[in-house]
């Protein structure tokens, strides 16, 4: 079960070809994705109503999309335009079309009804593409449920233990209490973590001889989108009252990041998870772009092991009850909001 | 579910060696079929009914076959002969032997009732092993259910499409309304299409200076048997009425060809394809068969790449219905043919 | 189902490093095994009762593991004695622990009620650590249910077939009729085999000039050990009443061995098999060792080969019923101890 009514991205923007036919599963529903002549890119059902073979091994002509098994021709709305053989196309031979949007690099597609698709919904992903920060695009497949992946993002205190070595670095990470705070669409989590030695990625992006006071402030959105300011300052230079929540204005000691992430769910046991980490441009370049996305993929490979493994126990034996801690707060209210939608989108 | 009450293929003659054991599941049963003295092939259940292992891990003995982890023997019939210390052998101990008859190189084997295994029920797969055809035989394994590729070849619409570029060429020949009439044992269709350029494959075969009028006449029989006159001749050359079905007449410039093929379900989610595609002796020689097999190769690949996909689709989402187009009557009957036989097989 | 209220065992001695944690899964329940300073083996259910990562993926502090993911520290116990972030752990937060006994270098777990742990139920594998014997220790993983080995090692008329080129050798193995007596807590099972042979793994040992009188005597106990004298004397060269019982008093021209094999199931569908052979120390010397390990471990994949199609045949068909025969009935009793076991464990 998922949450239909909601966006979801379906790939990086540049993963859609100029020409040529793109597939991708979602939530269980195949899809086809290609661009029209104008650029803008249409989704549909990657299943030709017909006898169901994926549209994506048929051929592009114009805008349309022709099933390579039987010759249907389908425009970008979905709809039947030609059947070999046979004069008039009966109006209910068509396929599902899904709302797109194009934000930030991302690909987002509303897997819904089509007359809710609102883009006021779409999350603020602006560090994907703004001339103030630079980053790499990642993508990782998750054989795992997607909300095993929320939970991790959820509760930071595994950056002291399962990123010990590349993203965490002090165990006081774990041991800092993190504010909640609900949002409209998900739920705000701030770590403030005084006085800890720079994590290993800090000191492959520069030197530093202090301290740091570090920060990770995120808002984590339905259906799994983490949008995160975190950084770190030398301990005791902050000044007035969180100035590192600007990110605007960043110090020339200080190291400023801002993070989108997002976890797109491919079927039940399955995920897809699209992210950056963006630094700003000020203070880096490709290179530092480089090695930001290269000491991440190694921390999210870390992640990766854990959680497949974790699911690989709860595969084993469903019924195991989980025991429930302090630190579990966040996922908990995240995981009440994901039941709470998809209950609410039940039919009555 | 599986017609039982029938024959299906279990192999081309040439598999089953003088000595040793050969192994394949036919419709979810295992069988062992191996050669007696006399070169009559034997059909065995290939599970010892004692502990059930597969007699196909033991080893001949004269016309027996000897299980292989504790000694039982059976003969031919199946029957169990001697049991290792044991004086008498109770008559319950036996395994089941299917009627076994070859037919033109094809290795027929009857899953039912043995009382009711007809030979006048054995299709007409003469070009297999005729003076005046030559071939090369064919085995492809596909990882789908049987009856989907029997929808493939009830609609031969996909030429156009999945075989654009090897035997296909035009999409004349998915815009010919194929004829449909009804067999005792299963469908015959007729598709003419006039006047379309010489497809990839018959231009391997010889060079041609005109378009061609094309034919394909094919008998569709229980359990998933096709018997195909195919050819074309110069368009507008031919001098009475419908000359090309009667092979025994090709003329200088025409294309004459007779393929055989069948589909035997392994299990509900997998098949054997045996098939081959002759030409007349007369036009052509061994490189000739070779070039008629590496075409019909590379087409039949592009078939089964096609129906996994549509098989990976149906598998994903099992309820989804298909939409009924004209261009599935033939189909549609066949299967229809298909649940009534298995419906008539079912106790009361 | 598995009986739980027994002594499985988890490894060999030698696998279990001094330092680092192992894993291994028996009957469905995922173990960490690591050692403790003074070198006495912990177990612990390998699945932090937090999130229910495995605990093996973490690392060891002192005499306690801590959970990698969100840094639980876990004691010898089970109990866990500090959560990041929190001043006191509540006693409910704590992971099954399991007795542990290692004796003569197989290591025990009790998979039950832990109170119910008695060392009395030991199995007497005295061969494998005795400085009369001299052995090297095997291990195969087997993709097959535990009970289909045991069936295996409770017929041994299959040594004739699967083994008639390694331990077998004559068919007068599987004519002869073994002796089957109950023990508390298995069967022993006496098989004389007279004037057969030597088989070609007592020919690899040395030169033979007569045929031999061949016994095997094996306890066969719950859950799924073997315990095992075999040998063989030049036929007819036997002065009183069955000697060959008494390992302590080899002739010159026999061959004593002892055996021990144990099967813990792993998951329902798989299963570890752990084993050695032992010849006598004043018989053989390390050459004479790995000779007879050679020898084993080519016979043992012959019985994986078999038991594994075997276990094929049941899978894809499970209802068909099997034959029983006369010698099925050591396996058929064992298999009826097996049931009442785990009959009585089952909640009233």
């Amino acid at each position: 079960m998922f949450i239909r009514n909601c966006w979801y991205v379906a790939a990086w923007d540049h993963e859609i070809p100029a020409d040529g036919l793109f597939h991708r599963t979602l939530i269980g529903e195949p899809l086809l994705l290609y661009r029209q002549a104008d650029g803008r890119i249409v989704a549909l059902e990657d299943r030709c109503c017909h006898r169901q073979a994926p549209l994506s091994a048929g051929r592009r002509e114009g805008d349309c999309v022709r099933c390579g098994y039987h010759g249907l021709l389908f425009d970008g709305q979905g709809r039947c335009t030609e059947i070999p053989g046979l004069e008039r196309v009966p109006p209910h031979v068509r396929v599902r079309a899904y709302p797109v949007v194009v934000k930030n690099r991302w690909v987002f597609v509303w897997m819904g009804d089509a007359e809710r698709a609102d883009p006021a919904l779409l999350p603020d992903n602006f560090s994907n593409d703004h001339p103030d920060w630079i980053n790499l695009p990642g993508y990782l497949h998750y054989d795992t449920p997607y909300l095993l992946i929320c939970d991790n993002l959820l509760d930071f205190s595994h950056l002291s233990y399962v990123h010990e070595k590349t993203l965490g670095g002090s165990i006081k990470i774990a041991q800092a209490r993190a504010q909640i705070d609900k949002l409209p669409q998900g739920i705000r989590v701030t770590r403030q973590v005084p006085d800890v030695p720079p994590p290993a990625y800090y000191r492959r992006m520069r030197e530093f001889t202090t301290n740091l006071d570090r920060w990770f402030i995120y808002d984590f959105l339905l259906p799994g989108t983490l949008l995160m300011h975190s950084g770190g300052r030398p301990t005791g230079s902050a000044s007035g009252t969180e100035p590192a929540l600007d990110p605007t204005q960043p110090s020339a000691d200080s190291v400023n990041l801002h993070s989108c992430q997002t976890l797109t769910p491919e079927t039940e046991h399955s995920t897809h998870y699209f992210f950056q980490q963006s630094c700003r441009a000020d203070q880096g370049d490709a290179a530092m772009a480089q090695t930001l996305f290269d000491s991440l993929l190694v921390a999210f490979n870390e992640d990766r092991d854990m959680i497949t493994a974790q699911a690989r126990n709860l595969a084993a034996k469903p019924g195991v009850p989980m025991v429930p801690l302090a630190m579990d707060a966040a996922l908990i209210q995240f995981r009440r909001l994901v039941d709470e939608r998809i209950a609410a989108e039940r039919p009555a």
